[in-house]
């Protein structure tokens, strides 16, 4: 009896602060399977958790597509928020093969923002607020820039962690008078209150430091619930801010942008991920006065098309981790994306 | 043989970001022994490890002090730079008793602001800036206030750690374009891609993420050796704006002071601890600008008299211990300080 080889499997991870998802692709590019998991930031939860995370999810994935557990997918990309830095990329394939080896042949590991892009096109710009924020900048030529993506600490403007930190920040501030407020805080510092089952300020500590960063970032919901239901300014404000920083990001981020990226002159396609865009009414006005030029020598836009993934960018993750083994899955790119927000600027 | 009582002693200990002092008073206020041990902010390190720390000085100081192991002290006061959380307060101490059951019969746990305070007066204002900064008011009825003091996420302005923070942040922010500076970055830029050994901005993220926070601190000393040596604008900026933080500070804590700690109608007098004072004289100018009332109903300061321990406030941490267990140690406060800096405003 011959043998009858292996069916070839391409797999991808998106990971995130909050969540992650796993998809496997076959060799037509048809998706077999998906499954979701934890979050994944490895500057949150650690290397060995976070290789944990994955490999829960590679198990789930095989059994809900009857793959053998045996059976190594051809390849596995990740696109995990906050995996940039090259040593470690190699260090956690590493140890990948070692505490796994049956999970997959081979792996690329990159930032979240490259899978999200690489689902909706070969190259562009994609602006990520998620709990976290990256706007990344692929050029046609290959090479990647990025405004943010520096994670809680040095960056993530505009994200969800990004305002409940300034929301936490400007009460704390107003009462101690560092910075006294032009906003009546009353309502979120009472929600803050409550949702941190604070005493003192001192009892928010172990929220930030000991990095619950998703649980921080959910506040977020609270926030918006203030802006949608009360319209109270406060509220109103910080995502008036958090539109401002993504809009920003974006002009940052066209000053290295290939003139091909642009049509109509100067008009931008912005592929936008993450569950802050949900709320893309309240982000719209700081938004377009973040897309204004303000310092000299910055790109002048005339025009700016958001657009969104229909599909999990884990798929885009697959389609790297297949290139990697010198595979181009065949995709039809349109068919990922859909329409946000369109303006003349 | 009549049994000999053992001696009596009260230790104490000061906990910074970047290290930690230990000494032991005798009964009548004496120094017996001192040592030093490394850092052991909690938030930092860990509470393993900064217990752990805190046994290897207590040991230490004991062999010093040619006290057997066995003894312990009769009270422990420790002034650790981050430990205001209540709830870690208590099982801390749980731990250290577990732990360490021949260390200390008592133990009082408290910020290293207090210790620092107690060393100079029984109540008063003390602003700290070393690697991190707070500025704490104890008001005569015992009742504490502090402005800032949350650490690295949530404040830390004016601190060694916050000059490096917005040294790196102001440089990858222009770098994208996300926030173009005024100042020309180059001398900075190229000081922090030295000190950081960096390849790409991501090689910094380790640093700030993996939390080594007194390197971090310390490349503060290069942003001075720029102010000091080459007058380069943006590093004189950061001091300006560290010393702005600081004063603010000040009137901030003022709101709450009881108005018997003002001398001269509204001058006041603060203790100013840590290694960032040692560069008053670039911090001044914003220093003096940060102390002008800037909201409405700010308090309006006519005079400011910083002043600075002379000996280390372990001194006052053990003081706290000793009054923990009902022993008040005599203390002549005036030796413990020298004026810093005194101005009418």
């Amino acid at each position: 009896m011959a043998d009858v080889p292996d069916k070839v499997y391409y797999a991808g991870v998106e990971g995130g602060g909050s969540h992650s998802e796993i998809v496997v692709l076959d060799e037509q590019g048809n998706t077999v399977a998906e499954a979701v998991g934890t979050e994944s930031n490895v500057w949150v939860i650690g290397v060995d958790k976070c290789l944990e995370t994955i490999h829960n999810m590679v198990q789930d994935v095989k059994k809900k597509a009857n793959i053998s557990e045996e059976l190594k997918f051809k390849s596995l990309g990740l696109a995990l928020s906050g995996s940039d830095n090259a040593a470690m990329q190699k260090e956690m394939v590493r140890l990948l093969h070692e505490r796994y080896p049956t999970d997959s042949q081979e792996y690329n590991m990159c930032n979240d923002t490259f899978g999200a892009l690489a689902t909706s096109a070969k190259f562009g710009i994609v602006c990520i607020s998620g709990t976290g924020h990256n706007t990344l900048l692929i050029n046609p030529d290959g090479q990647t820039f990025n405004c943010g993506g520096w994670g809680h600490i040095l960056a993530d403007e505009g994200s969800a962690y990004w305002i409940t930190h300034k929301a936490v920040k400007t009460c704390m501030d107003d009462d101690g008078r560092l910075i006294v407020s032009d906003y009546d805080l009353s309502y979120v510092r009472g929600r803050i209150w409550e949702y941190f089952k604070l005493n003192s300020w001192f009892d928010v500590q172990p929220y930030f430091y000991k990095l619950e960063k998703s649980f921080v970032a959910r506040f977020t919901l609270e926030v918006l619930k203030g802006a949608r239901e009360l319209k109270d300014p406060f509220c109103l404000h910080l995502f008036y801010e958090a539109g401002w920083f993504l809009g920003r990001s974006i002009v940052g981020i066209c000053d290295k942008a290939d003139p091909s990226l642009f049509y109509n002159e100067k008009c931008i396609q912005v592929l936008a991920v993450g569950s802050i865009f949900k709320s893309f009414d309240l982000l719209k006005e700081g938004f377009l006065e973040g897309l204004k030029p303000k310092y000299p020598n910055d790109v002048v836009l005339t025009g700016i098309r958001l657009v969104q993934l229909t599909v999990g960018s884990a798929v885009g993750a697959a389609l790297i981790g297949a290139k990697h083994v010198s595979k181009e899955l065949p995709i039809d790119y349109d068919k990922n994306v859909k329409v946000l927000f369109e303006a003349q600027l």
